[in-house]
């Protein structure tokens, strides 16, 4: 069967079916906004919401990818197929790192439990690329047991993975001002769980006592789940297991709680809102300079309407 | 006349007259989004357009807001009224800096001819607020001549001044490896102007001379504007009329060419397409969770529907 013929339907089967080819070329199909997205995304819908997913997020430096590396093993060590989300202009995964972290990455290489792809982040300022939610689709339908996001702490990226992930992990080291810096970035809201990496270096009891009195004096929402913190070596594996755990206990109380369906049916919407306007924008920039907007634009250029004038008759005449 | 009872055109008229209580107020009311918000756009609308639009911008350090005060010394002996919004949490204007800046700061404190105002900046990721442009249009229709927009070259705040501003200046300085940082961060591109401060230090004439040979391979619009390079020590004065000069030159330059009439379309564009987006958002939020939207959120959900089949209901339906 050439790519060429590939059907969704076949494509589909094929991704349910194990076929890491097929996984792949959906993913392409939704990064390369085919034509045939629509139709992709209406034949995933009926096998989604499964998967749980996880957000990996951190300053450069803290060993955001070897963590991300520890814990798949840790997770296939624990029977479930893992699909990885690279959204990192530093990540090996991406290709921006060291050869040895590459090679480090090609531990998972020839598992076929474990799904990796590099997603382009948008724009040189960070931020999820618009297709990761529906690559995410692609994964979950495929029957990964756990999707991980992993992302670099700057720019929009990490507040974006918070809205769309179930946990939210956000990983520090000693020796990196990171309880400073984690109370300016706003992660203390955002972090379902903290992973102080590189525990064995001096320092790291200290980050953990910070970040648990900053946590304490954190303003988080109202869910009233209490973040947990764990400490790991990730480059020899210290600390795995308890992570693993402390996922599986937020999983549970989230399901418990009906957080996880809220939460699913808040990003279901985002997600749908943020296709809806997008939709909007493109028929009201469709009609090019002949356009009503544009002659609106002028009109408000001219100073003859104000924007808001200008806004309600574009929203009237559409 | 208590400042409960004066009406909108009362303000305008009184801002137009040259007073800054008046100016004040009516940024205060845009910056609140009062219920008064649509009348006061409505309004300066006929006055607005004369204004030129000058967006600063850099890293931290580079002496942005010591700049912005020498510029705006430099434009007040050229007879020109100015205005200056800051949105830089690290701005003396902003409160945000030593005390030693607000004291330099306030050499414009007593000047009718200099209004000077911080905007918050959205989020701690940087980044304009909304309500800049519309802070804009009142100092534009108080018939400032030149509205300066002073904002720290992080996050989006730099890409969002360049499609805001008519002319873009980027501050460097010797001794932050700017040359490589200029290039990462995509100001070359955003960059009508670039000012190496600071240029009496060590290492001013090689930033020059690095900023010059990558503007040179620099992926640039087709406009044709070639940026211009100015050296100033700005602490001390120097090189501040030629920074006068080099702006002038650019307003020209987009008059002649016609490139300030398309600017301020696009630029009118963008902020009427903002604002009905907006509105759209809101009525489709507004019906809570009664409503269509949530509705079709649930079914993405539980898979019954995928996202683009429900954003085309929802589009459908409004």
């Amino acid at each position: 069967m050439s790519r060429k013929t590939d059907s969704v339907p076949d494509l589909v089967t094929a991704a349910r079916g194990g076929s890491p080819r097929a996984v792949a070329r959906l993913i392409s199909l939704v990064e390369d906004a085919s034509p045939l997205l629509r139709e992709v995304m209406a034949a995933l819908a009926p096998h989604t919401g499964s998967a749980r997913l996880i957000g990996v997020t951190g300053s450069p430096g803290v060993g955001k990818s070897t963590t991300t590396n520890a814990l798949v093993a840790e997770l296939r060590r624990r029977g479930e197929r893992v699909g990885v989300l690279a959204v990192d202009p530093s990540s090996p995964f991406s290709g921006g790192a060291l050869l040895g972290d590459r090679v480090r990455m090609s531990d998972h290489a020839t598992d076929s439990g474990v799904f990796i792809r590099s997603m382009a982040s948008r724009g040189h300022l960070g931020g999820l690329s618009w297709s990761t939610p529906q690559a995410v689709r692609v994964l979950d339908a495929a029957g990964f047991d756990t999707v991980v996001i992993e992302t670099v702490g700057v720019g929009q990226s990490e507040v974006e993975i918070a809205a769309l992930a179930d946990t939210t992990l956000v990983l520090l080291a000693p020796g990196m001002g990171d309880g400073i810096q984690a109370a300016k970035a706003g992660i203390l809201e955002i972090g379902d769980l903290f992973v102080v990496n590189k525990a064995d270096r001096d320092g790291a009891a200290s980050v953990a006592r910070d970040l648990r009195a900053m946590l304490t004096l954190a303003e988080r929402g109202p869910d009233g789940w209490q973040p947990e913190i764990v400490k790991t070596v990730a480059s020899v594996g210290t600390g795995l297991d308890e992570l693993a755990d402390a996922l599986d206990r937020h999983q549970v109380w989230l399901e418990d709680t009906g957080h996880l369906a809220r939460r699913r049916t808040r990003r279901a919407r985002e997600e749908v809102q943020a296709i809806a306007l997008e939709a909007v924008r493109a028929r009201w920039g469709e009609v090019g300079d002949r356009g009503r907007l544009e002659e609106l634009a002028a009109q408000v250029a001219a100073g003859t309407i104000d924007p808001y004038a200008a806004a309600d008759a574009l929203v009237a005449a559409s």
